[in-house]
């Protein structure tokens, strides 16, 4: 039996619509605040696989999601290129040491050997794998990354930033050097990708969290282009595992018409119109999303999304989803009703 | 002689396509510096005509703008209805009381009661209309406000935020009481406006800073209808005030169809595309905008994104600008440089 949400990903039919949430294995669920507590804290969670396995597998319980996504976070992979990471409450990710030349990249571990460093997350998804089939019951385990261009951002910014004036510095002045942090990172990522994929993931979602920081003129150059690269060598390989694009908040790009590429499924963030879309992409690309995550905090709000949404898509190649993570102050019933609704308007028997 | 830039705003046929930029009197410029470094700090700048009159002209004088934009903030709104204003260093615009309840809203100060006590903002105004009148050059001064959603989202949150989740639970489990606190910033905005053209500004723009935080599907129920219902108003009294609507991030919106209102320049950030911007709305609305502000860390980059952007508008119906405001970090002879680009790219003697 094949399993709903990855025959969902290639667009088959399916009895109906699957779904999940973006951090999902997160800080509104108690439960995981428990493991995190008992962790120490974020990086140390992450660095545990059999603590990571577990709280990447309490959303299948709790909420009834379709799918689970390995528990991590995007920054382990600068950390293992050799950058220092740390996370500082309340201001997030730091990285003590960000890149600014040639010989700073040069300084940065690559390929092979920056990708096999990153075994806790093997092994996760090796825990994750067993524990899913001897479940049986066809959930899928979706594995990610971040885009190279995110991961950039925070490896030259040194951390999170609203302006991103460091990068576009680098991008407008020195595109060059851009280009070869983003060509380092991109190499890393595929083999990371692989390893994933080899340690037994279903899926793979490329996230892109800081897409809308580049203006469409160069988004193909920055961004999206290193993702496509990274979709065709790993379908060149594993064409049975299908790749999901989150590119956030590039309404402009979708309407743009210059959305190209070997994967299957295309993430559409909260901002972006589902109904566009499905009316630009929707033929070529499986569509996932895109509720604006704060509904959560009502259920009536919840209802009204779930089904304006299913109006618009149907159901058939769509995957219910938020159009960006769960916040932590949502209460569990919320998700739990989300979930529910979803698979209610689909057609769940 | 008319001003040039009022003429544009207009769609008339000017002798070359006037430029100006968002936070053209900011902290890019030493001379800016110095008179904020003797006013104190940012609000005494605010609140001091004199001092605000001059950082007002600055840029006419130094970057050889077409219009001068008031220099003020859109949080004194709040402040003088009764809001404690603070702006901590590094953390940026504080209120300590944030609005939680309708007896919150009770207590704001509203009407003209409130529009009444920005008495600084329009001493400001009545000095730079006597100044440019005295210098002859036809120049235009700009009035703005801040978008009454924009100004709620601080209003309830207390500061600035990445989530807006107190607004959006609010709007999602509560929508009465957010449309209560707009009801009353409104009516206390469009008073404001009024008595800024009362006082000599030549044009007003309406900053919607934060639009993008709202899902298309609410967009013009919480923020657009109270926007139009602020020109609708001032185009009443005031038909020779042009008004500039500067939604920030709306390219889904734009493209919806769905925009609507009576006034003449609609503001493009640079997240969005100005050609589709111009397809769908460029014939109702002359279109101000929107070169990426970081491309001014270039030179090359710059003279590339104005030539692009003249390729698409063409000599008609445009008023140059950036997508968002001027970054400090930028030299002032790349800002000066774009000026002189949009002036020779419009054929400017």
């Amino acid at each position: 039996m094949g399993k709903i949400f990855v025959d969902a990903c290639f667009g088959k039919e399916t009895p109906y619509t699957p779904v999940w949430m973006m951090r999902q294995a997160g800080r509104y669920l108690p439960e995981y605040m428990a493991v995190r507590a008992e962790a120490g804290n974020f990086l140390n969670l992450c660095h545990d696989p059999k603590k990571a396995a577990e709280v990447t597998l309490q959303p299948l319980d709790i909420v009834g999601v379709d799918a689970a996504i390995l528990f991590s976070d995007i920054l382990v992979i600068p950390d293992e290129m050799g950058m220092d990471l740390s996370f500082v409450k309340g201001e997030g990710p730091k990285f003590s040491d960000p890149i600014k030349t040639e010989a700073d990249i040069d300084r940065l571990i690559g390929g092979e050997e920056a990708a096999n460093k990153l075994t806790y997350v093997y092994e996760t998804i090796k825990l994750l794998r067993e524990e899913l089939d001897k479940r049986g019951d066809n959930k899928a385990l979706i594995g990610f990354t971040g885009a190279p261009w995110t991961l950039a951002t925070y490896m030259i910014e040194g951390q999170g930033t609203k302006t991103y004036n460091i990068c576009k510095k680098m991008m407008y002045s020195n595109p060059e050097l851009l280009h070869s942090i983003l060509r380092k990172v991109t190499d890393v990522v595929k083999l990371y990708m692989e390893n994933q994929i080899e340690s037994g993931v279903d899926v793979v979602q490329i996230f892109d969290s800081w897409a809308a920081a580049i203006e469409l003129e160069k988004y193909d150059e920055f961004s999206w282009s290193y993702m496509v690269e990274i979709a065709e060598y790993l379908k060149e390989k594993y064409p049975h595992i299908p790749i999901i694009m989150f590119p956030k908040g590039v309404a402009p790009f979708i309407a743009s018409g210059r959305v190209y590429g070997n994967f299957d499924v295309f993430g559409i963030d909260w901002g972006t119109s589902i109904k566009m879309a499905k009316e630009i992409i929707g033929e070529k690309y499986v569509l996932q999303g895109n509720m604006e995550p704060c509904r959560l905090y009502s259920k009536e709000a919840t209802t009204e999304a779930v089904e304006n949404i299913q109006n618009v898509m149907g159901t058939k190649r769509h995957i219910f989803n938020l159009g960006h993570g769960i916040l932590p102050d949502v209460p569990v019933e919320n998700a739990i009703h989300f979930v529910n609704e979803c698979h209610r308007v689909s057609g769940k028997k």
